[in-house]
């Protein structure tokens, strides 16, 4: 099977760039996961995955993340993205991750609500949460916004 | 490389939640994946892959999926999701998955078709089709639909 | 970690099916991947990546793979893909991926921008571009362009 992963790190960040993808590509150099390549997963965090605060990864490294995220280039377009992943006591935790046309906070409430949702659902304690957000105001240029955890060894 | 998965198991669920994604949360719940980490492929069944009833995977497991979802939050709204997965005789099969506004016999169908077709294209010789597929109608909650061919070890 | 890639193959093709997703079938077919289970990526070439002319992959292989493709069942409809990898000096590169409604040249401009861009904003030289890219004007039945920089070992 594929490595399950070890290790969790909760970025965010904001760009602005020519193009709505050179966009996403500064958003992502922003939260310090530009240089990676980015395997969506859907969202779970692995059983004693630890959380680590600085990422030590080589450029080009296939990485499983959930990432919520959202480019714009409509001027005055409010955008944002949330991430929050949920550690329980002694076992696997769950990851959920928002984008939209909103405030930070609100994205931020949006993944808190959510995780502490799918704790319930299983019927599992939430012994901690952690959460990443970034919000933006495209101005003249197509601007985007990332969410992440990512997974790693 | 990465390792090619070698077993295929077909499952499909609905969910309700809060929001849409804790919908899809529950939704992957309902059809037995809800605490892995799917990363999206499309779609081939690799060769020699056996079809097993019954997932045994750990929690967190990065698991390749071909998956059709779709959630909604708009009351009284049909949605279905389903998945087909084509056996050959002797090579790889194709994997075909939609999701839409119709019910789970049109959904079905569709795969269905979706594979014959591929396998005709290639000029194979359809073995075996096995599909899974979920309806519901969105009632006051956001509900999400998923019907996904799991690709494992 | 997951194994990075080591060589990077960049192909483009356009298709026509009964449904959309057996139209990009037959893209995925024409540009020489149909028998892959492509796992999308977000772009990176990895450092001493180096740039092979053929494919030459097992079927089912699970292959990161950087594309862009658009699908369309609206008859006279001008679709296009294109994708541009940035080959450094003694580095990683950067993938570029777009799909709209316009020409190749179009597609492949928006790609070669974007590239090049991405590689201002690191303060990386850019010593080579290689683009792939497809175009198609859909008929009667529905139709699909695909543009990918396959990564593999």
């Amino acid at each position: 099977m594929l490595p399950t992963p070890k290790k969790v790190t909760v970025v965010a960040g904001s760009g602005e760039g020519d193009h709505k993808l050179t966009a996403f590509d500064n958003a992502l150099l922003a939260a310090g996961i530009g240089n990676l390549n980015l395997i969506k997963v859907s969202s779970i965090l692995p059983p004693e995955c630890e959380l680590v605060e600085r990422l030590d990864i080589p450029p080009g490294s296939l990485t499983p993340t959930a990432y919520g995220a959202l480019a714009s280039d409509v001027k005055g377009d409010r955008i944002a993205a949330a991430v929050a992943v949920g550690f329980s006591d002694r076992d696997y935790g769950t990851i959920m991750e928002f984008s939209g046309h909103c405030t930070r906070e609100e994205a931020e409430q949006k993944v808190r609500a959510m995780v502490e949702e799918a704790f319930r659902r299983r019927g599992m304690a939430l012994r901690d949460v952690r959460v990443a957000a970034a919000e933006m105001v495209v101005g003249d240029r197509p601007g985007a916004v990332v969410a992440a955890a990512v997974l790693w060894y």
